[in-house]
């Protein structure tokens, strides 16, 4: 199965909200845990009880461990492997782009079968979207999934998406369909794009049209950046629509139940939480 | 003393050529070394035996590292703190960029005391300029510097860098200039940018002026990409310019004397190698 309907199918059953695993001070400090290596360790001991095999995607955010160097990657390792093998998505949010052959070492890394095997990563576009080729066939070849930026909600990303006639993120997202037509024709392709969930009106007035896709969508900003899911479900238009939530949850912890439950209300939120 | 003056006094006594430090795979083939972290380790060591402290500076290609995960990573550290301690500069090339508490995650790994901490990273700015506003801060606060993709010479980069009026990519420096102004008020800024050895007609087509940066330039593309050294100082401007060259030096391995000996006649190169 395409990572596409592996998403599509996890997301039948436990819903759209994806977990973000994001171990910031703060929410280090929050919980009692030293920012730390070992802190990192108790965090995501927490979020794997709480989660593994329950939803269907998380989203480590790799900054957060890189940050505590090789002694955090290996906590993010471990993170990725237990969620991945109780049949949890693993989205790592690493934003890399690069070209050639260096970009070709990013995509073994996080799409190969090496300590930091994911199931889709995020890359940026900046070198052009035709430069994170070898990672687009690396996803095809494994079928895993990528999420490439295009429309993203702070408000310094409008300077550069929004140039441009016509303006890059819709260039972006032409391109990336035209991706997903060529590796994985007549279905649903796995290669996404990020699309801020309270980017509407940008959509709109850079004249993004979303359904060229034809793929996924990664919606970051729901909860306590203020987007309400059926804002993300909008901007993700006919594609999978997976939606992260960090704070909302993590600020919930420690208890284990209750971050559950928060999971639960906005995964279930009919009408937009 | 900043980063741009550290980098000025080193290229003064050792010439502007910056070993890279790329360990893919047919390199590691071509040295006898396995794709591996322990190959990775032999790799280092060659080069630290070779360079430490006899070259300006050095720039590793974290992804090289990262596809071998946290063990590649520790490799990493090793190579960037044996350099650093023997007062080489390192660049270390991550192509990061994300925002708010995210991108402080990542300038504080690269830009901070922790394990990975390098004298210089380079960034990606899709996420727009302002949104690198942590990393340029450290690197004021702990004399470090920045490199931001603007101009590269893939021809894939044209799609995003040379949109829009004004390009995107003159944007761009436009911007790490005031930032380098408002930082470094009256002198060379630690906030560079990357331009592409051989992109000097881009630049010129879409309206860069380099000398409003008044601060650092990363010129890769010379030697296996085809540009000579006087080609990337002449992209540079009047800026600190710091050449980066791999294949040349890494080709000529694993013998030291013949490495240093190629690097040598590029370093020094007055009639533009």
């Amino acid at each position: 199965m395409t990572f596409a309907q592996r998403l599509a199918e996890a997301q039948q059953r436990f819903g759209p909200i994806c977990v973000g695993a994001d171990p910031h001070e703060s929410i280090l400090r929050d919980w009692g845990l030293e920012a730390s290596p070992a802190g990192l360790a108790s965090f995501c001991d927490i979020l794997i009880e709480a989660f593994a095999g329950q939803v269907a995607s998380t989203k480590p955010q790799v900054a957060f461990f890189e940050r505590y160097g090789s002694a955090g990657m290996a906590q993010l390792e471990r993170y990725m492997q237990a969620m991945r093998e109780a049949g949890t998505l693993v989205i790592a949010d690493a934003k890399r782009g690069d070209i050639g052959s260096t970009m070709a070492g990013y995509a073994a890394a996080w799409l190969g079968d090496g300590p930091l095997a994911a199931d889709a990563v995020t890359l940026s576009p900046y070198l052009g979207v035709d430069s994170l080729r070898p990672a687009f066939e690396l996803a095809k070849d494994n079928d895993r999934g990528v999420f490439v930026l295009a429309v993203t909600s702070n408000p310094e990303g409008s300077q550069v998406q929004g140039s441009g006639q016509p303006a890059i993120a819709a260039h972006i997202v032409d391109e990336l369909g035209r991706w997903n037509r060529e590796l994985w024709p007549g279905m649903t392709g796995s290669v996404g794009a990020v699309i801020g969930a309270t980017a509407e009106a940008r959509l709109a007035s850079w004249g993004v049209d979303i359904d060229v896709l034809c793929g996924t969508v990664l919606a970051p900003g729901v909860g306590a950046q203020g987007a309400k899911v059926d804002q993300a479900l909008r901007v993700g238009g006919a594609n999978v629509t997976c939606i992260p939530l960090s704070r909302a949850i993590l600020q919930a912890g420690p208890r284990i139940s209750d971050m559950r439950q928060v999971w639960h209300v906005w995964s279930f939120a009919k009408d937009g939480a």
